[in-house]
């Protein structure tokens, strides 16, 4: 008798998943499970299908994308090409190493839409309730389902949580912002630099959304960009109108008041403060509860759920690696609901856990981490048939893509590298990222690529 | 044995609840039931409990507050009185017609303080999923309690929806709004309407929230104000700086397009398009589902729930009359759960409904609007003993209010009406409303209010 799937998020993740079982079913498996995707969105890709909408969208849901206009991938496209359809076959032709966020999704769709797996997809279905029947070993998954305004409960054998973990922001209280006259917006609602064009803009935060929306509105014409650290700078070498301040310690009417008692008059305070992990379709004792990291704890192999091995989440893991990562994740899941990965029993779940995160608790800095993360995925990969690829390879990208970061804030987009995948050398854009203002896809793909020039790798530095 | 009741929200109609089982405590009622009111927020007041958070609040929960800063009550005061709880008991003096949102809170709790009820609001505490046990003949209510992070979950004999319906912003899409490079909000996301000093704001919608907030923004600096509607224009006599123009037909870049073809550039587009009933914590079975509207259908006396009459709803009704009401409701609601009313059977309640729905449809214009929901009102109160008060007096002057804003929209807020419950004439603003930007308790409470002058009532005459 088939079994059920039941997938919760049709982004990147969810898609891997969709994507695994095809392959399956291309190598010629048996028994495969019926699939159900659920997506909230009224398309696929997740966080890649940009939405102007803030807050809640049209069905008052809370809005999933946090991408913004003018997102240019922010590290290189061949750290997250995935083993199975490179770039090159996607494009048909070389493409530089930074594209904008248009031309990823087409990417990540291209995979999808040349399996033709739509038709497994349920949009605008939200998960609203899950809950797992110890007798009749199912779930049962209600979702609302806004195309006909009705929910729908259905049961399910598996269910993989692949609705990711940079949605639900974060977002502290400062004191004083009650009474702050200008804008005051968490990252997630952050849609168009344009907005902030001329004006004075604060971000709190020191990660990835402070550094590329900070350089963003640089870019877009902000009068000054203003990024205040809670432990310690981004450290770059940002150009002038822009500067780093330590914590923000209260807003006094328009004036950004800091720890080291110097103020600014600012226009609009941005929050880059990170994400929550909200799990608010799932009872208690299924929800996975940590913070942002490489190793969550409660799930075996960074996948199955340590008390319902029936649940597999997809990740949920803080990203170097992020589409390849996903791939190497769904297979595993797969082959663990089709019963060709055999389960330890618990204990030994839970030994080899400790194992990781005893190694996780013993990281010291960016490049032990892009290592562990290596490590992981190639773990996973082993273990299935998902096509090997030299994540090694990548991780040494990632190591210099640091340093050219390091070296160049503003202009390391403009570097170009080699895919592991196919060994093509990315060309080059033809003007600065900082000079092209249009990040649309056919913008893009009308630009007359540069070939690489010959650049002597900087050596790896960072700590 | 005693009962269980859930009370969802301690906003003013979860309160008004509250306060109705308290006043049958006081007057000696037996078999009370055990009461629990949930609370999503940090304190009550439900909407008048002002954020400056937008979009999901610290929990990762949809923001409930739709209120503004500079936000004064937009109708009088006199006709949302308490009947058993005045103006005049809690502020110790008269106080004008029109306060701001800080002392209309500041009353609202002040019932609930002196009764000391907050003991029995579980604050941070969201409804997730409430199911109903045929069985048992009990719902099951699970909430996230955000402050220990876990969830919980309780048996209840009748639970009591007060969740509102002004919290879920209905977002329509208008053509190149993705493109559109200044900031776009719903009404439900606006703060603070100096963020738009200077600007040209375009506000859509031609209800409360464009008038008022498109008002605010004027009283604020907005260079200009402009309100596009579908139906009809508000029709005011604005002051120079505000106009109407018909529908938005597009955006082409920051220029608003409108359906009779003239343009304006814009900085800021304020979506003020009302908003969705949105009960995701029920089940379909035991959800409301209405449009804003005086009668919705589904709910005996607009409050018992037609498929399960241990559900029970407040304040899902669209608004002349607000506080009292709720309360006229939850008295109602009381004697139902103390059996001290008795429901007629089902194709009573059904029959009962459609005679007013009848009536319902057959409304023509405000003032009969206003009629209808003083009718409502009767009805309830003459079946409980929540004290009598002269409901069509109010009715009355709901209907010169219409006239005072239609006779100026910039200045009705500096008129002074009469209680109907204490009738203590309201003493006026020392300076024009539009004169005074200052919105606090304390500094609305320093002014020195002048006795009302005699002022011949206008004849009310709108349609």
């Amino acid at each position: 008798m088939t079994f059920r799937v039941a997938i919760i998020g049709a982004g990147p993740s969810g898609l891997a998943q969709l994507r695994a079982f095809e392959a399956a079913r291309q190598a010629g498996y048996k028994d495969l499970p019926e699939i159900v995707c659920y997506e909230k969105q009224n398309d696929l890709g997740g966080m890649w299908n940009y939405t102007w909408r803030t807050g809640l969208d049209k069905n008052g849901e809370p809005v999933h994308g946090s991408m913004y206009r003018y997102l240019w991938s922010n590290g290189p496209k061949e750290c997250l090409e995935f083993a199975d359809y490179s770039f090159d076959e996607h494009f048909g032709r070389p493409i530089p190493s930074y594209p904008p966020r248009a031309v990823l999704k087409d990417y990540i769709m291209g995979r999808i839409e040349k399996d033709n797996l739509r038709s497994l997809i349920r949009f605008e279905c939200a998960a609203r309730w899950i809950t797992w029947d110890e007798d009749t070993q199912q779930f049962s998954v209600t979702v609302t389902n806004h195309q006909t305004g009705e929910q729908e409960t259905s049961e399910f054998d598996y269910v993989v949580v692949a609705t990711g973990h940079f949605s639900t922001p974060n977002v502290p209280y400062f004191d004083g912002v009650e009474k702050f006259p200008g804008r005051v917006l968490h990252a997630h609602d952050f849609r168009d630099a344009r907005e902030f064009e001329g004006q004075d803009v604060l971000l709190i935060g020191s990660s990835y959304s402070a550094e590329d929306i900070g350089s963003q509105c640089f870019k877009y014409g902000a009068r000054s960009v203003t990024l205040s650290h809670r432990s310690k700078p981004l450290g770059f070498d940002w150009p002038e109108g822009m500067e780093e301040r330590p914590l923000l310690e209260r807003l006094d009417d328009d004036e950004a008041v800091f720890s080291d008692g110097t103020r600014k008059r600012i226009d609009a305070l941005i929050l880059c403060t990170g994400y929550l992990y909200a799990f608010p379709f799932l009872p208690e004792e299924l929800q996975l509860k940590t913070g942002n990291c490489l190793y969550p704890d409660q799930l075996y192999k960074g996948i199955v759920f340590e008390d319902n091995p029936r649940l597999l989440y997809l990740g949920m893991q803080d990203q170097y690696f992020t589409f390849n990562m996903f791939d190497a994740q769904a297979w595993f899941a797969r082959d663990v609901m089709l019963g060709r990965i055999a389960l330890p029993d618990a204990a030994a779940r839970r030994q080899h856990m400790d194992s990781w995160l005893a190694r996780h608790g013993a990281l010291d800095g960016a490049n032990d981490d892009i290592d562990f993360q290596a490590d992981y995925i190639r773990d996973l990969m082993d273990a299935t048939d998902y096509p090997d690829f030299p994540v090694e390879k990548q991780g040494a990208l990632f190591k210099q893509w640091l340093d050219d970061k390091r070296h160049d804030i503003m202009g390391f987009r403009n570097r170009s590298y080699c895919s592991t995948m196919t060994g093509t050398q990315a060309p080059c854009l033809p003007r600065p990222w900082l000079e092209i203002m249009d990040d649309s896809l056919q913008s893009f793909l009308k630009l007359e690529f540069t070939p690489a020039q010959e650049e002597p790798a900087r050596k790896a530095s960072n700590a």
